[in-house]
């Protein structure tokens, strides 16, 4: 490693592939010097020097010769000497890290001057006030970042000189005064106890050094951390030589997109500043004109920038964002690399490009982020035309909506049912509460993380939803909600903007993005390159037919547990779980069935020629039972007060609720009483669930459907509690079908670890296996979601434990081993078996990259994100095969 | 297998180790007829044909005309022929499972007479009434058996001829009586609509399959499940030439011991009928006579016996259970097995056969069975002295206790202050009332299953329990317990004994067994044998002493958070917990490491020479508050009653502490905030238990002993987050030692499947794993313990969804396959890594010989069950590599 490592690659020696090892900028010079266009020579510093830096505290034995040896060749191809004469070269110490990192990263401009060479330079240039100009720039780079000092003292000393001297503008300060304001910028230096050297090379050397230590400064690891950026990879540095875009009329810089990021649409798009350098236009002191001036004002240069950028478009296949400045009239690029864009502008790129030929179909799908498709799929406020938010909090499920403010949920079903718009506003949402968010515009929590139950109900049913916003205290004595600085009372109008977190006072303006032709063709697009199954999870036939228009080929999890949630349904439900016999229980389910009947033909008749697939009941019987602190609370309320025979009624039908309740309570329900466990104590629930499925499935056929009916049985841990359902089961699924023909299948989820390991003996009863990631991801990391969420989860993300959220992006070194074990497991003892994944990670874009590699059929994601599914899918299947 | 299956074995044909094939009664008929002892000619059908009979319905085809073939043989051999003339062969069908399953299985005799040929019979045996008396008993168990008729009935018969004949015994009956007892037998048959075939070949046929369908009995069903044996094995059938123990008084029939299995004395032991058939001893109808007694009737029998006894012990190397018949003076031997025998007889024989020669140390430790030592290590109720129980319960920790009733905890302190011993009764007990457990003699509880709180706290203090009594109600207002029939006051004596379940009133004679020198020498052959280290779970100084008398090899895990339970600590716990500054916990923590420091000197001390593995604090934080719905019944409670400014104080302390219970409550805390998250979150306490831990070490090594402490985290599910927390403390470390040296390992619990998935990465942080297979049933099953056993985990085990009770005994398939993972990942890391196992399961036999079979160093146990664990460990190095 010492001897041979190669730290340091003149741009003739690198190209685009090696970004890792060069940085964005260093492998986007090499590039372009590769073929041939114009740059400032230069060399890059690698990435692993920067590594090795950090490690040992110094550069790597010979570094820094090999550094001087770079120079030596800058100076030969340049006819220059490094801070000397008779020619001087300067030199842009520049960082560039593997991924882009805008404005993180520091830079210093003008490296190799001091007060000898100025004179020097003023003479080679014949203009003093540039050359005096360059070198106050230099100084006040070099102290800010190199030395640490602050930016402002030398700011307030530029300011200061142009108010005594009654000016504006920089540019209007002359020779004398940047000479003077150089004494001054040497003062500050000198007070602060620091020394700006003078020789070039311990500046370069400086320079370097404070290059890498930017890779650690605040900012750099707050960005890494949000945009899950690793901290082990490091920057580069590029040496670069100066070229001027201050020297004069002729002169300027500026930055270009190759075609316009907002709208896709083919035009060069930027703008530049004559004679200026790099950080004026991002000091934003002088407007910049649009880049079709310089077509008038610099002709030759503007043909060269045009040519530069379609070479550069059809070079990398893609839109650029390019850094070039004109010295003298000469154009040179400084940077080039993929621009950001809207989602609207990613969409119409991707197929123009595909259109010209640039791209095929599967190259043109890697085009869009994922997640860009939410800016399409959901209205948003329109900022432009809004006031100030009034609270913020997380962007839990995006869109916006606005109604009148309801502080719960049976409220938010009367203002409907008057034909109000409503915003379920609450400290949390619980299961009781769907009913309420069913019918409201919007959501909105004190509490709960993304994955909390109001997020992902919200997210389910395709509501805005703002979640664990600290900025709002509900008062329900006053009934009216504490935002930051306002009061509103229950009933005062909201908007809820789910896309950016942000809660509006009113009713503000939503623009409503359009699905255009652009987006059903890339998705048609996305089809053809993907073999991913993408299907959708949908608890209501209103779900269903959602996600049959966003492209959903089947429902992937129909939840049936929901069902029982309805105002009429749930009194029986309850009704059930409190009845002792099996009679009693019977005959309540008996009144149940027909209810779900009624939702299956709804899915089959939707899904006509697609798979349904139907989990039968889920969670804890407990879950449908009012929660116990209330009861007990409510008794101890009701004795006190009792008076009337009324009340001793209530206490009574309390108290035996209330046993109920206590004989079902568990300490951890998540790992209790529920699933298929309850499907093996108490049979004749899902035996009503089958006859239901099968009945609505045999009705819709008869209607001329193509019906494909799945019977999924959730939480199987031992293939000998499946065989003794499928058993079970059997029996009232040969008296519907009574010889009728129906092809059906029968399988289970697969949510636990032990489901996973023993899936090889599972896969001899089940037709399919459905990955539960939520579950699985609990059991696997012993993180109950409710709990982790709430307290140490964001402690572990801040720390960097896990780089991300597992419940939003598979955990693929736990989880996803244990889905990898499993699939080996069941394929080799049922080799057509049907693998998929219906948990929330169905919907997140590296999560289904991770399922497409590992093998699967098909995700199942939640109507919404069913095209981002899609897309993930597409980009999946034309990937390298990675390592995971 | 249609074709080629051997289906009927001759007794020449098999041998002892073929007892899977042809059951342990054929194996053993075969064997002794291989090594040329005299036993009646015959052939076996071996449970595949059995298990061909259940799987089709039918016999396997082919097999009927080879039994045919066989009785030919055996007609050959005896010169008799099968139910003709001149000679009668006579036949019993006798069940044999590969297991002993005494008297579970059904067995016909005197099979092949009829109407006809008892006559014959008659005449040949010279002896009519035992011609007919053979017949009757044919028919009344052909009847019972094959025909399925109940048995009272005919008894009936018999009965009613006696008292006609004001007769006592069956001997008595004459031949006349036995032919009108046939007719009337056949009249009970006839009337029953059923058949007795005359045909002795279509006799055989109907016994083969009834005794095939015994498998499948209730009874059978039921026996298997309560000893854990396979469904799938079957039966085989043995058919055996009849010989007659009742021909005169020349003839017996008898069972015999090759010692004697209560106290393992080197003396034949058993009894024999004079003039009997088998079933007559089994009836009781005659007293038997000592086998002593045949030395002086029929001495040349006793003669062949003594020879037959000494020949089988030595060549089955093991005490011998033999059943014999005499005919006539000649003696015949019709079974062989291995003796049942108490606990302090399998030591001594064990022993004895070692001394002897037969046997060597890892064949010896093969004679106790590990959980046999209980019975030698506790007290128990003197059965004999004591009178009928008042309730019974689940055995859930061995050895009898007796003391006065106490219904909470703390009345138990207060009661032990004054001298007195208490048995605490409750419905179930909690964290909290640990303290009284320790106290009290012996717990009682109403709920809860094996390994309910009460049950684990109470093994692990080895205190005797039982729990889940539904005979016993409390009754909190008059301050008393309502046992079935009796009601006792608060401070009324009762003994409970946990190796069998009983309560009983009052104070009730015990017997203590003495570990006498056998124990000593057994455990110390144990030793000599295993390759596991066997160490032990302890919570307290008391709990370690125990363990090393017990033979610990050390502290494989010291839980410290039972050390902030105690009355003085649990305050500080809480306040510590309330508080919201760090400051103030850090001030909080430096008054509880004393306390934490002296219990570890405590624990360095006892265990001088062996390592102390401390787990930090692991349970979620507001496990040491009190219950949330207690707080909230008791603030309302409180306002409504409100009159006092006391009151209003008390009121405004609960809501406070409520305020925190909440912001501490989980949904699931099982897999909540606790174990190293609570370290990563709060790093203060872990490292003041640290800092005790290195200075108690360093102190008793001052002392000159030899301290080997080894700190482990518990749930760990990550390498980044040990990481963090080892770097953490590494400065605590390093300030305590201040240079001093002291040897230290830094490791891990595995509790997580994540744990275990990502083992090779952890290992690189860690120099020890110890499986907490409790938690790791939990989470890779999803079986929440305290959950499930209270509600579906009996129905599973009922329907043999399970064999066993997964924290009873390790789940291999799923829990121990995450363990090889763990184990290979872990080793390929850091191959001198040492990897054991502290749940419950380290002292569960047959856990810990899966831990023996997967590599494991080491296993750690309750102090009381070290033995066992050692024993189990012993016999794990003597087997042959079986696959799990």
């Amino acid at each position: 490693m010492l001897t041979n490592t190669k730290y340091v690659y003149n741009f003739e020696e690198g190209d685009k592939n090696m970004k890792l090892l060069l940085g964005g900028k260093g492998a986007g010079l090499a590039e372009m010097t590769r073929i041939g266009l114009r740059t400032p020579p230069g060399f890059t510093i690698t990435t692993e020097a920067c590594n090795y830096y950090f490690k040992n505290n110094k550069l790597p034995p010979g570094l820094w010769d090999t550094i001087v040896q770079s120079v030596k060749t800058l100076e030969a191809k340049t006819g220059r000497v490094f801070g000397g004469a008779p020619k001087i070269l300067l030199v842009s110490v520049r960082s560039g890290a593997p991924v882009s990192m805008p404005g993180m990263l520091d830079t210093v401009l003008n490296l190799g001057m001091n007060d000898q060479n100025v004179e020097l330079f003023s003479k080679e240039s014949n203009n003093p006030r540039f050359a005096w100009d360059s070198y106050r720039r230099f100084i006040q780079m070099f102290a800010r970042i190199v030395l640490g000092l602050k930016g402002n003292k030398f700011d307030e000393v530029i300011e200061k000189k142009k108010k005594e001297l009654n000016l504006t503008n920089d540019f209007e300060l002359s020779e004398k005064d940047w000479k003077e304001i150089v004494q001054e910028f040497k003062q500050i230096i000198r007070s602060a106890g620091k020394e700006l050297p003078n020789d070039p090379y311990r500046q370069l050397e400086l320079a370097i050094n404070a290059v890498f230590d930017s890779w650690k400064n605040d900012r750099a690891v707050v960005y890494r951390r949000i945009n899950k950026i690793s901290d082990t990879m490091g920057t580069a540095v590029s040496v670069v030589t100066m070229v001027y875009g201050n020297l004069g009329t002729n002169s300027a810089t500026g930055v270009v997109f190759t075609r316009d990021p907002n709208t896709g649409e083919k035009k060069l798009y930027g703008e530049y500043l004559n004679n200026a350098q790099g950080e004026d236009v991002v000091a934003g002191i002088r407007t910049p004109s649009a880049v079709e001036k310089l077509k008038s004002e610099i002709p030759n240069a503007y043909t060269e920038l045009k040519r530069s950028a379609d070479i550069l478009e059809e070079h990398y296949k893609d839109v650029q964002d390019i850094e070039f400045t004109i010295q003298d009239g000469t154009f040179y690029l400084l940077q080039t690399r993929s621009a950001k864009r809207s989602a609207a502008a990613a969409l119409k790129i991707a197929l123009d490009l595909r259109m010209e030929g640039i791209l095929t179909d599967g190259e043109a799908v890697n085009l869009v982020q994922p997640e860009q498709l939410n800016q399409l799929l959901h209205p948003q406020v329109d900022t432009k035309r809004a006031g100030s938010p009034i609270a913020k909090g997380l962007a839990a499920s995006p869109g916006a909506g606005a109604g009148k403010i309801v502080l719960d949920p049976d409220e938010a079903v009367k203002m409907k049912e008057k034909g109000e718009k409503v915003v379920l506003v609450r400290n949390e949402t619980l299961a009781d509460d769907v009913h309420g968010i069913a019918v409201s515009e919007a959501v909105l929590t004190a509490r709960g993380g993304m994955t909390s139950h109001a997020a992902v109900v919200a997210r389910a049913m395709g509501k805005p939803a703002i979640v664990g916003s600290e900025d709002l205290k509900i008062d329900l004595d006053k009934r009216g909600v504490n935002f930051k600085q306002d009061f509103m009372w229950e009933h005062q109008e909201v908007t809820v903007d789910g896309t950016t977190g942000l809660v509006f006072k009113g009713n503000v303006p939503l623009t409503i993005p359009e699905l255009g032709n652009e987006f059903r063709e890339f998705m048609e697009m996305c089809r053809r390159v993907k073999r991913l199954g993408v299907l959708a999870n949908a608890n209501t036939p209103e779900e269903a037919i959602l996600a049959r228009k966003n492209g959903a080929e089947g429902i992937g999890l129909a939840r049936t547990e929901r069902m029982f949630l309805g105002a009429e349904r749930i009194p029986i439900m309850r009704e059930m779980i409190m009845s002792d016999t099996l009679e009693e229980r019977k005959s309540l389910l008996e009144k149940l069935l027909p209810l779900q009947y009624n939702d299956f033909v709804e899915f089959f008749r939707t899904m006509d020629g697609f798979p349904v697939i139907i989990r039968l009941l889920d969670p804890p019987l407990h879950e449908f039972l009012p929660k116990k602190e209330e009861l007990m609370v409510g008794i101890v309320e009701t004795r006190h007060k009792r008076k009337s025979q009324a009340k001793d009624k209530k206490l009574k039908e309390d108290e035996e609720v209330l046993r109920k309740v206590n004989s079902l309570a568990e300490f951890n329900p998540m790992i209790g009483f529920r699933g298929i466990r309850v499907g093996v104590v108490y049979p004749e629930i899902y035996e009503m669930q089958v006859r239901a499925i099968l009945r609505a499935a045999l009705k819709v056929k008869e209607e001329g459907k193509t019906v494909i009916p799945e019977i999924m049985i959730p939480l199987t841990i031992e293939a000998n509690e499946l065989k003794l359902v499928r058993e079970r089961l059997q029996k009232a699924i040969d008296e519907e079908l009574k010889g009728k023909e129906l092809k059906y299948k029968f399988g289970t989820m697969i949510e636990t670890p032990r489901g996973a390991l023993t899936a090889g003996e599972i896969a001899e009863v089940a037709e399919f296996f459905s990955f539960g990631t939520n579950d699985l991801t609990q059991m696997t990391l012993g993180f109950s979601r409710d709990d982790v969420e709430a307290t140490f989860l964001p402690k572990y993300l801040e720390q960097g434990i896990f780089k991300v959220n597992p419940f939003e992006s598979l955990d693929k070194n736990g989880v996803g081993e244990l889905m990898k074990i499993c699939f080996e497991r069941g394929v080799k003892a049922r080799p057509d078996i049907e693998i998929g994944i219906c948990g929330e990670h169905g919907g997140d874009p590296d999560s289904v990259k991770f399922c497409h590699r590992i093998g699967l059929k098909y995700v199942s994601a939640s109507p919404y994100r069913v095209p981002i599914a899609i897309l993930a899918a597409a980009q999946a299947n034309t990937e390298s095969k990675e390592v995971n």
